[in-house]
């Protein structure tokens, strides 16, 4: 039985990765004075990484690990009206409008007539939800999960909660480390959409030869597989 | 009938404003060559009030408004090693033990015997969990909700999906604001503890005449009170 389908939000229905690297763009010009680019990423990354398990995800943390990168590698020497260039494309993240990702709402909209849909998402609460309500999107999902990491047990949790048990239950995203194996690992479904841009801390490797593990390129066939899927498991 | 208990985090079972406040000393100390302090906090309530609807309640957006306001009251002159310190003030506080206020255990565990009792908090995710998970109480609670503010129509869903509705629920808390009105607003009960600080941004004035407003000095009498409105209710 299928019952349930969890879709991720950012890169998966709608664009959010590329306005970090827009973004960044932007810093690597602010700091060019400072630190050539790619050491300037690199420092980033490390206090990304670093500050992740205080911070978490979203983009409050990543201008609070932007404004520490620009101190860092000048040394101190980094004038304020730099660091205030930094808060305002911090601002402008979460301004952004939401673009929808092709066939993002045809296929939400099509599973939800035979199936229970479920976002879930991990990011900064409110600008998470500034989304899925910008998106135009919110009211065809039967449950939203926004939460601080996507681990086999939140999928436990979120599959048991709005569906019939992760067992019964498929999640769509653009990360395999957050998406597709914390499903897997928990007995559900898998199905990667990869996107072309992704964060150096969401890569991880795909599995090898895993019954419920699917990758397509883009979401056009979702329903269709979500069809065989569902027949194949009947019969 | 009165079936569901929903209890407020922050200052009604552990410290929080204490540690906003010790950090907005240390950041007048920081910036006292560039702005009296009480200017300077005019100034960060300013920001704070004004960055809400993008940054929402928490550590980090309260982080990204001092650093905003140090670059305002500076002109622009605020070194970087003064921003440095603001950011480490602000992780300071995501990693503060959780203090626990007097009978907070006792009471939650004594009401979660007869009633449903659900944590409704707001703030940042990751944090909030974290000071959960610190203090010792998750496994009491028969459900967990954070928010992004606190609205009639939240306590009206969270009420909903934890409860058996508004009307039978009553919610405990330190904001009149926050905890009381929009509970009040919703049917339910509203039970102010007073802390002995409050954000400027949570005052409000208390309901007028309202039969299910109650106020007590800490929660100690909870319980008790708890009883009596169950009992007065039936008969």
């Amino acid at each position: 039985m299928l019952t349930t389908i969890g879709f991720d939000a950012d890169d998966t229905l709608w664009h959010n990765e590329t306005f970090f690297r827009l973004t960044q763009d932007r810093f690597a010009e602010l700091l060019a004075d400072h630190s050539p680019a790619d050491h300037l990423h690199d420092r980033l990354l490390a206090a990304e990484r670093r500050n992740l398990g205080q911070y978490g995800f979203g983009v409050k943390g990543f201008t609070l690990s932007m404004i520490e990168t620009a101190i860092e590698v000048s040394q101190g020497r980094v004038p304020a009206a730099v660091i205030g260039e930094i808060l305002a494309a911090g601002r402008e993240m979460l301004e952004h409008p939401v673009e929808l990702l092709p066939h993002a709402r045809a296929v939400v909209t099509s599973l939800a007539d035979a199936y229970r849909v479920v976002l879930i998402t991990k990011g900064d609460l409110l600008d998470q939800e500034r989304k899925l309500a910008q998106s135009g999107l919110g009211d065809l999902f039967d449950g939203v999960e926004i939460v601080s990491d996507k681990t086999p047990e939140i999928y436990r949790a979120a599959f048991a909660r709005h569906g019939t048990g992760a067992d019964q239950g498929l999640m769509v995203g653009n990360s395999l480390k957050s998406d597709v194996l914390p499903m897997l690992a928990v007995g559900g479904w898998g199905v990667h959409v990869p996107h072309g841009l992704t964060w150096a801390l969401e890569r991880a490797d795909p599995p090898v030869g895993h019954r419920r593990f699917h990758e397509i390129t883009d979401l056009a066939p979702l329903p269709d597989l979500v069809s065989e899927l569902a027949q194949s498991h009947k019969t």
